[in-house]
């Protein structure tokens, strides 16, 4: 009894990766997992991600699945892959799941945190995961803005125009931006998410803070079921999927 | 009247850089200060540092001088010469000093933080600044062997073999050791430091914390004046130059 579906939480900074997915020639986490856990079985084995994170996107609750067949105790496994992976990447949890749990599928709600800091000069040490801002944003409006984002609705205007999914209906629980001295912190939570939907969202809310929106215009976008009428879309970098909840 | 000596004040992600120092070939924080200063003011000029950090050592606080004949008014070369440089340095102050200041001669203390983490994982977004050791460490017994260390003492046993400086004594004002959750914190400020003086003190205080070494060893090793005696360097990811006062 020694074949068994895995689920594995994972962190990583993915400032120097192109993203989760593998690519052909291009370093991304998903390659790093797959020789991580290929060299601990001795054999060639492909994990599945939840949630294809773009280049430079980090994550500190990515889940992922892999059927393994090894005498290694699921316990160890968190640490045993780890140890395979560079000081970047890591595994905080393995545990065993029925066959045919589907990674994807079977997420329920997810965590983004979109990190923003507005200080006077840029944040060295942090600066590869935040968005470096060194301006006044208006918070409260900020928050006004996302609150209408709350709901079952239909994103399409904060779909990257390449998600080619058949609905763009999704619901969003909580979109809450909380200032900490010169950080922002935007958290969205949701039960998925289109492609880019997060950046474009916070994109939009800095064009709110920023006064260029009011908070009103959240509703004509999202009416608009078009893209080219929210805000630009955020850089990678300050964007971290924080949990999935299955 | 365009003729200036300026104080830079400089903050910086030392992981990717070959150390402060200008080296043939490598990439270094000097070199990078270099470069955005002579291609702000048209002409080749050459920064000078008060600290010559190690590879892969951050700053929050270095300081540095330079000499420049420009029009360009002082309070706006900071922001002027930050963007000119990568993403990971920056420039947060430029002052005027008397001709004649001398950046290292002048400073009067320093202060250096090391940094720990003990989790159970590796903390993926910090593990450029920190010194991954998943262990308990008894962070009263490292404080009882940082006290011995304060005062004006040689210093020759935490120094690198090649610090070839006339004198090894130095005056340390305080070693206060943290913790913070995961994190452990050591705090070592002084008039001066020997070449790798804090990363063998950090090396020494984890001994102590393991309770592979006793606090009262701190006396023998400062006695003997012999670099064997003390503990293993620690690693340069965890150092960051906080402060220097003049």
């Amino acid at each position: 009894m020694s074949r068994r579906c895995i689920k594995l939480t994972i962190q990583y900074d993915g400032f120097d990766y192109h993203g989760w997915q593998v690519q052909r020639g291009k370093r991304t986490i998903q390659d790093e997992l797959n020789i991580a856990v290929s060299s601990l079985l001795g054999c060639s084995v492909a994990v599945h991600g939840a949630s294809r994170t773009d280049a430079g996107v980090s994550a500190l609750g990515q889940a992922a699945v892999v059927e393994i067949d090894s005498p290694i105790p699921t316990e160890n496994l968190a640490r045993a892959i780890s140890g395979k992976l560079p000081p970047d990447i890591v595994v905080t949890e393995a545990v065993e799941v029925r066959t045919g749990f589907d990674i994807i599928g079977d997420a329920k709600r997810k965590l983004y945190r979109y990190t923003i800091c507005t200080g006077t000069s840029r944040p060295v040490l942090d600066v590869r995961h935040c968005w470096y801002l060194p301006r006044n944003l208006d918070v409260t409006q900020m928050n006004a803005a996302g609150e209408r984002l709350v709901g079952t609705k239909d994103f399409k205007s904060f779909a990257a125009a390449a998600d080619k999914r058949t609905t763009s209906v999704r619901t969003i629980y909580r979109c809450d931006v909380t200032p900490d001295g010169e950080w922002i912190y935007v958290d969205v939570e949701g039960n998925s998410f289109l492609y880019n939907m997060v950046r474009n969202i916070v994109g939009t809310l800095v064009e709110v803070g920023a006064a260029r929106m009011s908070p009103g215009k959240i509703d004509e976008i999202i009416g608009a079921k078009d893209r080219t009428t929210a805000g630009p879309i955020a850089p990678a970098a300050g964007l971290c999927l924080m949990w999935i909840k299955y």
